[in-house]
């Protein structure tokens, strides 16, 4: 199993606006080969902090998935102004992982 | 649902001793109460990095085992030698999450 991780921060009272963002995602990738599923966890500690977990199958299905139309609308949906506060707080690079033991 | 998670870093030639590990951990956290699953994940840029991925029904559940003696249990299990390692290296403090979207 592949793991993509995306880590961003936003000031925390636009917290909740990004969550709700989340919930209303169009569900495309859903149908992609080889995905699995998607988590957004919120920091207990520092509640503007976000991450999203994509679980693939593998590599190349998330490589595929990151290459087609569907991913590009699924972005080209984020409020502008909530994606600005998203760039000015941090948004870290892509993390990935291979899932190891279970 | 609850997340803890603990990143690990360890020379990169040891990584496999540690994942065989996590792999013949005891199963005993398998019957506690409110527990999910556990995953461990290597970092693809860094394989010394591995994060270990726990999911718990709720904050309580995760409370609860932590003091458990199974928890005790499995730490005592470590190879000093490894947890040493592990130690010199980089053990970083535990993160929680709330899943807020999925």
């Amino acid at each position: 199993m592949f793991i993509a991780l995306s880590r961003l921060s936003i000031p925390e009272d636009r917290a909740p606006e990004l969550v709700a963002a989340f919930r209303s995602r169009l569900r495309q990738v859903d149908e992609a080969d080889g995905f699995i599923d998607i988590q957004v966890w919120q920091s207990e500690r520092s509640p503007g902090e976000l991450t999203m977990v994509n679980r693939w199958r593998d590599r190349d299905a998330f490589k595929a998935y990151m290459k087609s139309a569907a991913h590009r609308e699924s972005h080209a949906r984020i409020d502008p102004d909530l994606g600005e506060a998203i760039t000015l707080e941090r948004f870290e690079q892509l993390h990935t992982y291979e899932v190891v033991a279970e």
